[in-house]
């Protein structure tokens, strides 16, 4: 038995190529670092979704059918009014999306479905921020792309560019990994034929796991205890003396560097302008080098990605639900890919417990009794 | 790679025991017919929790703290309040649940939070139901047993002896069936660590698909639609003709007869009291001689538990919230089997993609370009 089906092939797909020795990640053949130099979250999407790029129509009527469907249904916002405002963002995301199920539009071809999910999953998770706040959620701007508006409905300001441009970035590199566990469990409650919504419930559920997403909220905790870059080796010489782990590193997939560190490393250099900014990415980067150093273990997407939300206006605790946002583009093309050739997911357990045993009626049982 | 799974080993359990080809299922060692003949409800909850039977104390003890839980949160209760009446019960079900993730006792302990689950879900699919038909949401009768309690909010009358003898069969027979989809998709979730309620709505968001829950519904309209018992035979041609799917028979895991379709055999033997009941029992007989006749398939759980439900007072769309109920205590045990062994459930897809595209911008991009 594999423990945690580790290299078990679960699926046919054509959506994610990793390669795990060289350090590439491909959506649907294109190479992330093209996608983030040249593409959009709108044109990603697309990529995603239908396996080739959009002409310029019909990226733009794309772009439309997501801004459409921006704003989410009235009772999906009751609902989440009416959950505590120190809920957990992810339980917050996941109670939402399943109400999602019985308010969205139920002619939606399963599309139209996807792109409603993805585009109120940003709006959702907006919402869930203002109201843990207590203030008023923001309505979409519809003259902003996806990322600017995200942005927007979070902090309640249009962001600049290079903001934008990040939250772009993040997105992207976040769209889809393969069958990790949150798209497994996707895939695994699709294959039943349920219905697209109960499919990313449970796929919020299994990313709201702390061996899941969260990882670079960790990060964030551990750069502030550090403190300094020069108390960073130190730091992790104690951790791993205590045989405990460090976050951001290593990666059962990648066996080098995770392409997706380096390119959000690059995104968080250009982010740096205060002497705080300088001395968080120098911490970071004098961690690379000793996990390098101490354990052969590499960065992977966690390490700088927290750095680069927070620069970007966006709370630690929503750190996961911004992971959701983007990994619902994977999420909702693997839902898709099973729905077009299914079968059923049901495996077998290895058999670990008692032999056939006697049934001994209560009063004749004593205490421990098998 | 295998389809669906079949026959991969996804983990070792203690849980339960199917031999497919004698048609034996245990739980923790205990055939289902002994526990069926001489257990409850609450009894095999504690046995599948706690891999043993309990002294008179223990399962005292056990049962109290059941029926203290019963009463679900007015929050939990607001929100199903909030849907529309027209809902789909599973839908319903699996947002209660999520939303019970907010506000149950924080303070439980695992095995805490795994009675209160259990003892809820009978709740919550009763009140799902009051709600549907715009009436008062019962309160839990705390004299009267798991089943009993079940069936009286549900119905609004306290079963006799028979009715409420059968709600405990149906959920004992329900209780586990090893890695089914649901309880896999519940199991994908814990492993990420993941909270128990995420867990639980991942599952009940699996059952709703067609391919897993609901095939006993399609079995009750089945045998509506054939109305006499001398029709079934040219039903059953013709439909195998079309090459149609007759529910409530074949199963990836037995080559014999289903053991709880046997059991749940001799319970609708006796449940029958009016013409209509013999006519219809007689129609479900005929469909078992001719499916293993023409297709050498066995009655799986789902053909005669529809007609039980419908005899002890489920309406037809609560079936597969009453699978559910009973099932929750299989899905519970085996989060926390998995949380205390656990690795993160990672497969790997074989890719049958593209290999690198060159990213071309979208202004030189014809129709149709990849």
């Amino acid at each position: 038995m594999s423990k945690g089906l580790e290299d078990v092939v679960a699926a046919t797909s054509s959506i994610t190529y990793i390669d795990g020795i060289k350090g590439r990640l491909l959506y649907r053949g294109y190479d992330i670092a093209d996608l983030v130099e040249n593409s959009s979250y709108e044109e990603t999407a697309y990529l995603i979704w239908n396996a080739r790029l959009p002409t310029e129509r019909e990226l733009s009527d794309f772009t439309k059918g997501l801004v459409s469907k921006r704003l989410i249904p009235s009772g999906v916002d009751s609902v989440l009014n009416s959950l505590p405002t120190n809920c957990d963002a992810m339980d917050a995301l996941k109670i939402a999306v399943a109400v999602l199920g019985i308010f969205d539009d139920p002619m939606y071809s399963t599309q139209e479905k996807a792109a409603s999910i993805a585009s109120k999953m940003g709006t959702m998770s907006a919402t869930i921020h203002r109201h843990k706040h207590n203030t008023q959620p923001l309505k979409p701007k519809d003259g902003l792309n996806f990322s600017s508006n995200l942005l927007y409905m979070i902090t309640g300001k249009e962001p600049d560019e290079l903001m934008a441009k990040v939250m772009d970035v993040v997105l992207i590199l976040h769209a889809d990994h393969e069958l990790n566990a949150s798209t497994f469990a996707a895939r695994v409650v699709a294959s039943t034929l349920s219905d697209i919504y109960s499919s990313i419930t449970a796929a919020v559920g299994a990313l709201k796991g702390p061996l899941h997403g969260g990882a670079n909220e960790k990060v964030v905790d551990m750069t502030e205890e550090i403190g300094s870059p020069d108390r960073a080796e130190r730091y992790v010489l104690d951790k791993l003396s205590r045989k405990e782990k460090i976050m951001g590193f290593g990666h059962r997939v990648y066996k080098t560097d995770d392409p997706r560190a380096k390119i959000l490393k690059d995104y968080a250099r250009k982010l740096i302008s205060t002497d705080k900014d300088r001395k968080d990415f120098e911490i970071l980067t004098k961690l690379q080098e000793v996990m390098i150093k101490e354990k052969q273990l590499h960065a992977n997407v966690d390490l700088f990605s927290g750095f680069v939300l927070n620069h970007i206006g966006v709370p630690t605790y929503l750190f996961t639900p911004i992971f959701a946002v983007g990994r619902s583009m994977g999420w909702l093309a693997h839902i898709m890919e099973q729905y077009s050739n299914n079968r059923i997911m049901r495996p077998v357990a290895e058999y670990s417990g008692p032999q056939q045993e006697l049934y001994v009626p209560v009063e004749r049982r004593s205490a421990g009794v098998r």
